[in-house]
């Protein structure tokens, strides 16, 4: 193969298998993808749940991560919000033509590793290569089917006055990550991404505590964002504390030079978790026990009053309404 | 909303919801899209069919279709030549900072449409919109599930020695629309994409013969590329007469002025079956008594001799090697 990606790699013909059997079968090997038919045939019984994502982050490696990693980590933990083990993936790669094959390597090495960490299989994908300038880099798509265990399922609308609201760990590290990264800004202490899938975690959540109401990753519109859409399904308010949320010292920081809130930065291996006031301790345990939940904390309570607000208790008692984000504050974030 | 896309509508913000509110919900109605969550809870039994595809073609209006219902079309398509009826879709936008919301508009009405005809549900989705310069416009990927009605299932291995190969209709309409309009030319007669969803048909002929050995659509690479790989799958030969591959005049007119082979071009509403011998009348009865199979017809038969080659008959007797589609004939045809 070249040591550039042609417009040939994504013809259809002779040269798209090339690339298929030597890169991507290579890292994702698995009896269902081998067969490669043009859909994979999957055993999936009752309840499933089905997500997407598309992935278009800028820079394609960053601290912490890649783009591949991050298009496992992203659908899986979209998955497994629901109470739900993901199970199969697919994956459309839209790739520029001339990227390097080394980065292309690189990129779905680190897609093989995440999935086979996450314990998923890749079963279908397509690659399309577009001519220069058409796209930029290199994007990716995954789509996640998995099993549905939590019995009822953790759902947006499900959060209830007097549940206690969790939160697994410090906020904005994948934000601040990223936008420090494209503009070439150098932290004086190390910021990285906090990319990972947290199916392990959450089905371990779901099997020990049946009863768990919201969970929901803080991702796009970070932390605000998501709680306001709780919120708002579930008719419910909520009061946060300010002062519980963690934010590393470092990202505090870098947020406070750059003007950034890390209440809006994204995200990608984080959750909030709503259960009953009376569950909130044994959560919190279960989540600390797993090295992607050690932080884990309370951070408020939902509330009846102020139904579709979030309220935020400051550190000197006062309160503030925290908003949704309104528009963009960092494009191409994941 | 403004009458251009922006960034801040892909922020996953307040912005974004009023996007799939206003755009998507509106024409992707259903109950399960409607809740929102970060994945959709679908009720699936047995074996099922999952696949994947993303939409990058240039442009994205033309004669006979656009984007839209060609990512519908193209994903429905390939979950039914598993011999499975396609059920649930995602779909997963990314678009270029500053497209005419009526393009948007018009794209995602059309996609809507086209699920509605096929039968199916756009259950979940995701939208990202990426600064001027980063995508050409719009692309869309598309994912599929649906159960299989097929037992056993049809598949690229399964051409047996003295099986029939049937063909749906005519070859090479949609590629050459798609070049022609790219590149301005005018045809003398109109030249249009046959683009469409296959589900229906595919499934009354599953039903009614329980032994389809193989379906499989001829769309990048064209027939030449997808006949090759399921001779090779199927470790048999074909001989296919050259004379009975049905091409329209017009396509046939314009290939020749363009210097360009039907048999290698891209079809999006059409499909080889290959069944045996003693099934070929009842399985061209079913596919000529549909609209989407009006011209079908048998061209050729499997074969003991040459496993993995196919033979083309041609007009005086002679016999050529039929090759796999080397590199890339026509870039973001699909």
């Amino acid at each position: 193969m070249s040591d550039k990606v042609l417009l040939d790699y994504g013809s259809g013909g002779r040269a798209s298998q090339r690339l298929v059997s030597e890169l991507f079968l290579k890292h994702f090997d698995n009896p269902e993808l081998d067969r490669l038919n043009d859909a994979a045939c999957l055993n999936l019984q009752g309840p499933v749940a089905m997500s997407t994502d598309s992935f278009t982050v800028d820079p394609i490696f960053f601290p912490g991560g890649d783009i591949g990693q991050l298009a496992v980590h992203g659908t899986v933990n979209d998955v497994a919000m629901l109470g739900a083990e993901p199970q199969y993936l697919t994956c459309g790669y839209i790739i520029e033509e001339g990227l390097p094959m080394a980065d292309l390597e690189r990129v779905v090495a680190s897609m093989g590793q995440a999935a086979r960490h996450a314990g998923v299989y890749i079963v279908t994908g397509d690659t399309k290569v577009v001519p220069r300038g058409t796209v930029d880099k290199i994007f990716i798509n995954t789509t996640g089917v998995g099993r549905i265990v939590a019995d009822p399922m953790p759902s947006g609308e499900r959060a209830a006055p007097g549940d206690a609201v969790l939160l697994s760990g410090t906020m904005g590290d994948h934000g601040l990550t990223i936008l420090g990264t494209r503009e070439g800004l150098s932290f004086e202490a190390k910021v990285q991404s906090d990319c990972a899938s947290l199916n392990h975690l959450l089905l371990k959540l779901v099997r020990e505590l049946p009863d768990v109401h919201v969970l929901r990753d803080p991702t796009r519109g970070g932390l605000a964002t998501t709680l306001n859409e709780i919120a708002i399904s579930s008719k419910a308010g909520m009061e946060i504390e300010e002062t519980a949320i963690p934010v590393r010292p470092e990202v505090a920081g870098g947020c406070s030079v750059l003007g950034l809130d890390p209440l809006y930065l994204a995200n990608e291996g984080k959750f909030i978790c709503i259960v009953p006031e009376k569950d909130a301790e044994k959560a919190l345990e279960i989540m600390r026990a797993d090295a992607l939940g050690h932080d884990a904390c309370r951070i408020g309570s939902v509330t009846a009053e102020n139904p579709g607000k979030v309220s935020l208790v400051t550190p000197l008692g006062g309160k503030r309404l925290l908003n949704m984000l309104e528009g963009e504050q960092l494009p191409r974030i994941c």
